[in-house]
């Protein structure tokens, strides 16, 4: 018999101590949200392959694990030979599940509805350090708000969970990044850009942190854009400034491109989040914030932390998402945390691991211990463990030491040795 | 586009009163095991097609969700044409991948080891009322330990957890079943049947709460057993009376066939736990307990709620399966919890189900609320939130009387209207 020990590619067992940080900051993240009045919903990680194949998914469709048909099914697709074997696949994000859960439970939940969810999706990708085939995101969404209070309400909550979390390991300070996409639409539109040409050009623009002005504008001219056209465009974003307002970055663009109210919308933003910001969390106006998939429709958003160049936890107002699916629009905007990353974070500044609270006590029961010795042993430890304690009765090992040594990598701090 | 509403056949979508009660019973479990000193682990849902179909999963492994293989890993296995599409499935049980895990990264954790494991399993059965398709288990195992304080620990770490939990709805009575895997195949030796007719006989034994000893001595002698032989086999059984001792049932067992140390064992389990269950819990020989699957190797033991004609929690030592896995013999007990009938029970005992704790508020504001009015709503939440309290702060609909019921099905209790 064939016998496999590692886990399948990409996929982690997750050791104790592991498992200790990731509950802490699922538990945190719990506590955070439901502060805010986000209720934790949970979708089947199986689903409909239709759904999962949608189009909407962007290249994540092409990572699908597909899930083969049983019985019958099976057999009737095998005779009839076209291929189609799978009839569910794994979920790859938690946003296809969520349309299909919101038009399937819309009448039972509250209106607005404050969505928490966390949860394993699976990515058939190469594997590489940090990139895993099974991992936990954590997602928060606002559906059926079109105001925007959903916007202020998800980055104030994202950011009092992070500073929360991170507090532990004395990382205080955040920039919370906040951009419209319709602002870099107009920015495209003004330029002379055409609007099917918005979403090539926005992918280049994405790009800032990574090859700069420079590089933008040579990819641009490269794609067959007018030199005159990217000159125009890449001006506006050479007159930014650090600390730039919405009104200075906007004042050449005419309101045709860009009605009043969604620099207004912006602003507001900015103003209440502003004041409800925990020291050292500060939001800024960031034109060049683009946020990859095409599916936003207003305002987009990222969390970094001061110090460290990569995003952890970013999002943005997607209306007409889960209209594609559903046949009904929705107002709904939403906030993906880097749950993996954050982990990763406090692994990296956690020497020893996430360890238990308390003065864990393990007895070791040596094996000459009378059964009447074990049953006083046994009632202490319940006496203890009555009174909130973490206490493990166990045979003592040969090598006591080694047993010992395992034991207190585990966050144990008193070893009672019974040897009669 | 198809868009499919509904989950996939025979899985649920939780909504958020399920969620609360879930997670509600999750931590219970997680804190009263992690007391006892057990370590939570997590494997990947995902596990190898051969380990998944290697013959120790019994009737389960007909029923696995078969996990495609991709890019030209099935190409090659479509050109072969010998239909083995899939090289991974989803996990039907927590112990498959136990004994994987063991084996993996046994030289890291603790000897024994204690874990508790929580997590979905997926089976592709015939759905039905109480039976789903994705469904949660909750398993803790000792391993690496042959003496009894293993069956003590499980027994009585599991007593406390359920005590716990259904003090909340005021159960207090269970009941402890135990017996011994040796002792039953003792008593069918000693009447005359032969070791490789054990495991048919237990089956008809397993049957005793359904059918009847009647029943049972029907379906021997259809069987085709002889009518001596079962008559021996289950007078043993019928002088079975209430409270009876261990060596009251075994008078009649030759040491031949049953060693002392066995009885002598079951009776230690007995006398160490029994001291420290909480009052209402009892623990009793029960020798008609048999426990369908056939690897169990020592005691066996299951808890029943009194008043309930189903067990909540049902496990045993298993010392020869891990091996059969991994090539190496690893002593192991294990106790699985059924969760999904824990819950079932909670919430059909909780009227308007698992509320949200405290007093929780939604400010719901008007469209004609100022930006500095949100501002000062928004400070106030913020400073409701960091004393504790659970705040909601979102648009006010239409049919503000709908939109507070919705809430009030949630747990919210106080609603301030803000309308300009």
């Amino acid at each position: 018999m064939k016998f496999i020990k590692t886990p399948v590619k990409g996929m982690c067992d997750m050791l104790p101590s592991d498992m200790r940080l990731r509950e802490h900051v699922l538990s945190m993240i719990k506590k955070s949200y439901g502060q805010y009045g986000f209720m934790q919903i949970e979708t089947p990680i199986v689903e409909h392959i239709e759904n999962l194949t949608s189009k909407q998914g962007g290249d994540n469709e092409k990572l699908i694990f597909k899930v083969m048909k049983r019985g019958a099914d099976l057999q009737r697709a095998i005779d009839k030979g076209t291929g189609e074997y799978a009839d569910n696949g794994l979920r790859y994000d938690l946003t296809v599940p969520l349309a299909r859960y919101y038009a399937c439970n819309k009448e039972k939940l509250p209106s607005p509805f404050k969505a928490l969810q966390m949860g394993n999706v699976y990515r058939a990708d190469n594997p590489q350090k940090g990139r895993f085939r099974q991992f936990t995101q954590c997602d928060i969404d606002i559906l059926g708000d079109d105001s925007n209070l959903a916007e202020i309400e998800l980055i104030t909550a994202t950011a009092s969970m992070l500073t929360q979390i991170f507090a532990e390991i004395n990382i205080t300070d955040f920039t919370i990044h906040i951009n419209d996409r319709r602002m870099l639409s107009a920015v495209a539109l003004c330029a002379g850009f055409a609007e099917e040409d918005i979403g090539s050009v926005l992918i280049s623009l994405d790009k800032f942190d990574k090859i700069g002005l420079e590089g933008i504008e040579k990819e641009l001219i490269e794609n067959g854009y007018p030199e005159e056209t990217v000159g125009k465009y890449l001006a506006v974003y050479r007159a930014v400034k650090e600390g730039i307002t919405i009104d200075e970055f906007c004042q050449d663009i005419g309101e045709e491109y860009l009605p009043a109210k969604v620099k207004q919308n912006l602003a507001d933003i900015i103003g209440c989040v502003r004041p409800v910001l925990a020291q050292g969390v500060k939001i800024v106006f960031d034109p060049t914030l683009v946020r990859g998939m095409g599916y936003y429709t207003g305002a987009i958003f990222e969390i970094t932390m001061d110090g460290y160049n990569f995003s952890i936890a970013g999002g943005g107002r997607y209306d007409k998402m889960i209209g594609k699916f559903s046949g009904q629009d929705v107002a709904a905007s939403g906030f993906s945390i880097g749950f993996e990353r954050i982990v990763t974070i406090l692994k990296d500044h956690m020497e020893g691991g996430y360890q238990l609270a308390g003065e864990p006590t393990a007895y070791l029961i040596g094996n000459r211990v009378s059964l009447e010795r074990k049953a006083e042993v046994l009632a202490l430890a319940r006496e203890l463990r009555a009174g909130g304690a973490i206490v493990t009765v166990m045979p003592m090992a040969k090598n006591i030491k080694h047993q010992i040594e395992l034991l207190e990598n585990e966050g144990y701090k008193k070893f009672e040795k019974i040897y009669e």
